[in-house]
């Protein structure tokens, strides 16, 4: 089995309301040391190891279903675990 | 500076709904390897070294306010950034 953790960002030149916003609330609790936030997705998919090119297909799966890349950035983290 | 990158997850004991439909529409796109999907949220957070204690107000940030510890778990790095 493979675990892959997909990390998804907003690129730095879009907007980030809903980081704008977390950003507020937490200026409102006090924590004005807080400069900035920015949100993102996390994903952690398990894969078969039967895949034929696993960095292609999450590259793939990535690309069509995970992160739009017109405004998102994305990177992953492939990590081999063996099934006892 | 600091860089404080979050990761909050669903517990392992928690459904989740919307990992389950892009599961699904993952095996429509026939990568049918595919075989779990757990989604979570990635913040990466800006602050200022004047913070007396980094590590216990990351913590108070995302128990307050980013994480919802009876449902999920959240873990963090810190970075420091030099400012140029």
């Amino acid at each position: 089995m493979y675990k892959v953790k997909v990390y998804v960002t907003l690129r730095e030149s879009v907007l980030d309301p809903q980081g704008s916003a977390v950003k507020g609330s937490l200026h409102r609790l006090n924590y004005n040391e807080v400069k900035d936030v920015r949100i993102g997705k996390y994903m952690e998919l398990t894969i078969d190891e039967a895949v034929s090119d696993i960095d292609q297909t999450v590259r793939e799966i990535c690309e069509k279903l995970l992160a739009n890349t017109v405004i998102e950035d994305y990177r992953y983290e492939v990590e081999e675990v063996v099934a006892l």
